[in-house]
């Protein structure tokens, strides 16, 4: 059996806009300015950037990442959500029903999100190559051990297969910091 | 044997004190105003708060624990450090040589500290009582499982064993939140 490795990558603060919610922020037929590609493919880091307001504070500079999809969700730390004065749900992303709600505003219109404000669910994007040398299916739920001064074991990873991705594991910034992660990591597997 | 149990709280950033330090920056014979009494016996959260400076940023309204100490010490998260622009190590309570330095800045003066600014590492205060009940000892590094959405193990959790003490353990704010922590929280001790 292969050694169950996987890089731990961590998800700061973002917006994924559907293409309705592009418009009303930044104007009719706007397109987004792809900055950097991510590690997923076809995903990207935009230029553009939004002003994130809640009942307590607001964020500025939230970064947004294209291209659009279906729904709008804002992905934020506990932390942020504090500062922001709103609960947000620990989710599997698209998973928005009954979410926390948030204003967005953009450089041609703001927006008051009902729902769609979540903290991730911590999960690993998986290849079904990979997912085929490591036995694991699209779903399952398992531990991944990280070392180092702040060693620990995250429960409760939901893996996640498609043809759709390279192989790694999402964290928010807490969970970095609570793991003492200071860039990507390897880290094992546990099931 | 008994159920290891511990009740998990949370320690938001502060600072501890020198008697010196608390002159410097509050004036000569200050002494701090309690505002609570903490769980540890004869702490307390003082009614007096700082302004905490580094290279990108500052943090105001921190909190000051007392009484005062033999070092001055403050306690950041990773995401304290990181907005205020320094690199803090991850270290038991008591132990800044070498650590980061911050500016703070009280009413009646400021003050560069060279050193004293960490991060918590993750810790257990254990009453003699229960070391004796739990079997465990003074220095000793065990894992602490937490349960529910955000269910993680902390491994290199440092178990200090005190009369001093009342049974807690104590986390840092991003360790809270990654663990999904909304308020005092029992947990299982792994040895």
């Amino acid at each position: 059996m292969a050694n169950k490795t996987v890089t731990i990558e961590t998800s700061a603060r973002h917006v994924h806009l559907s293409a309705a919610d592009l418009a009303r922020l930044f104007g009719e037929d706007y397109a987004l300015t792809p900055r950097r590609a991510l590690n997923q493919p076809g995903q990207f880091l935009a230029e553009e950037r939004l002003h994130v307001e809640g009942p307590k504070g607001a964020l500025d500079g939230v970064a947004i990442l294209g291209p659009v999809r279906p729904a709008t969700q804002v992905e934020l730390s506990l932390g942020d959500a504090r500062a922001l004065g709103i609960t947000v749900p620990v989710r599997a992303s698209g998973d928005v029903q009954g979410s926390a709600g948030v204003k967005l505003v953009g450089p041609k219109g703001a927006l008051v999100l009902k729902e769609g404000a979540i903290a991730a669910r911590r999960h690993i994007h998986l290849s079904p190559d990979d997912a085929a040398r490591y036995a694991l299916h699209d779903g399952q739920v398992v531990s991944v051990r990280v070392g180092g001064p702040r060693a620990l074991v995250f429960d409760e990873v939901v893996v996640r297969v498609s043809s759709a991705y390279n192989t790694v594991m999402h964290v928010d910034v807490d969970e970095a910091n609570a793991a003492g992660l200071t860039g990507p990591t390897e880290a094992e597997i546990l099931d």
